[in-house]
């Protein structure tokens, strides 16, 4: 590892093609983490934010969707100020932001939303981001694919009508038949941001189906790899490497159609 | 979603049949929630309190045995306060809610009861709920059933006893002769805990014992399909669908008994 | 249960052999733990405190590696301080503790070893622990045993190379020829911390590879049983039960060499 300065690190940051913003909270981490492991610190000035983040197979707006998308789903509430703000500062509109949070309320549960909404709320409050740049409670949703729909209601009621009537009626009206198609968050990206919550939390069984869904709704597998090498540093090695076997299933079932 | 004002939302709260008690600290979310997220408000609102809480199939009582177990469970501080307050409203007695936390000290690890005894002693202390009306150390223990007790030992350690007799020794003498036959909560209710503790974090592993010796303790399977309902909610939608084709085999296999 | 005043408590934590040295920070939460559950609270002095960790089979200061590990592994911040103290005073260095942390940050996520730098900084502030003291960024390191990691990359190349490259490549590059032969942790007490976190975040499908690497690399299987029996406390039983059959796996094919 080369040892980066806090000044030249914020550099490279600065120079860097296609990167984000620098956010005031890197510094007292950089410094804090120096003075507790060093090495800690150079791995996250070197390898991560002069790393990852400047890869280029995907963007730094989507890598910060994919970062707080995993903070929530992690329920991480003291990295989220720095993170969202970085979004925010990455192309990542308050309308998508507050978005995510509400799509994470049922993906990654309530309070763990609720803990994001907290942060957000000083973030807004701070930037003066008012109620008419957010996404209104009940908009006209997209168009729903009902031959897709049908067929995903009819496998999960004949699996699970008999378990859970209730669990079956809420995932058909409250997700599939509203939330998914609220026009806040491009399906595209709400699929990126259920696939990098399941990973982050080693929710792997809902892989298959959303990680589909994410490149039906366009995320290209080039993105989906770089996904996975993003998410190590969030989400920790383990669940990358428990998620890496799904993606592979996936990517070759799609190969062969 | 229809919109409902604060007002109309506590009203709705105060009229509907077997709901909770109104808490102070749900206006104060429900107002940070719409400066982030109006959908979010109006899905909490309408959906959540409006909505879940309200169905008939799991008392408001048990949902907030639920709730808490969930939240325990999944260590989430910051919601503890609000949900803890309501479930004695809804009737948990502050005995069964310092045995829940007990229970899940061994069942969702030390930290996280250690969690909730920080939040429930800010609580006890503002309700002047003093030691007289807890639970004992030291109480006479319920009878055991020394025949399933046999059984599951020496399954346990045939499997186990060579790979961690630590491990064997304290779930016999910790768990399933002193914990479970504590009288503090009634068998069906800690085994509602543990249920739900199991959901909330994906150990769907365990499932298909402590279902099995729920239902065995008298939770109906009505319950057990609303407490999937619930947890939709407060654990996600994935944990849930985890755990769908448990219960599933779990109701399978009791019917054909 | 038989019931200790904390005044016992300290003295049978002070006699016993090869136990942990007292913290100001156990006193109080017993105190606290008494007033919301007297039961928690013997439980804690009675079998946590004075039993689990007394038992011979661990070293206090590996117990508390296993402790420090889980509780970042984790993300519980609020439990980090007194645990992160014993640590020190059980013997683990402050060198160990860093390399604790940085090697949990590739380990369990980013934001969990950030939340540690903050404990520990102010822990370290508190003890006059200077950057000295500290391991260097860029060390000179261990020796790679070239076979196995050839081994190793060419099986995750294999498997995963058209899944995502850049996993592949910074596993290679980052953990194994440069986190892993660090030499501010034994490979011995690395690969502790590493199994330490992986049974307490369920990761089991890892289990297989870090604890025959654990086994390799010293750790007896009285050890290994032991963190499981240690693990419970602190992960919550269900976790510990999801890795028994795991460590019987590996303790069977290692006895079959």
């Amino acid at each position: 590892m080369k040892h980066l300065t806090p000044a030249a690190f914020a550099l490279s940051i600065a120079v860097a093609p296609g990167t984000f913003a620098q956010s005031s909270a890197i510094d007292v981490t950089s410094e804090t983490a120096r003075s507790v492991s060093p090495a800690l610190e150079e791995y996250t000035s070197k390898d991560l934010y002069g790393g990852v983040w400047t890869r280029p197979d995907l963007s730094a707006r989507d890598r910060s969707i994919v970062t707080v998308a995993s903070l929530i789903a992690r329920n991480q509430a003291s990295d989220m100020p720095a993170e969202f703000d970085r979004a925010l500062e990455n192309g990542v509109t308050p309308a998508e932001l507050s978005e995510t949070i509400t799509h994470l309320a049922f993906y990654t549960g309530w309070g763990n939303a609720m803990a994001a909404v907290n942060v957000t709320k000083e973030i807004f409050d701070q930037r003066g981001i008012d109620m008419e740049q957010l996404p209104a409670a009940d908009p006209e949703l997209l168009p729903l694919d009902e031959e897709a729909e049908a067929d995903r209601e009819r496998r999960v009621q004949e699996a699970y009508g008999d378990v859970s009537q209730g669990v079956v009626d809420n995932t058909r009206d409250l997700l599939f038949r509203d939330l998914w198609l609220r026009p806040a968050l491009e399906p595209r990206d709400r699929s990126l941001v259920t696939v990098s919550a399941l990973i982050s939390t080693g929710k792997v069984e809902q892989m298959p189906f959303h990680l589909n869904k994410a490149m039906d709704n366009g995320l290209t597998q080039s993105e989906a790899s770089e996904v996975l090498t993003h998410l190590a540093f969030y989400a920790g090695w383990p669940n990358v490497f428990s998620a890496l076997p799904v993606a592979r299933d996936v990517f070759e079932a799609r190969a062969q159609q």
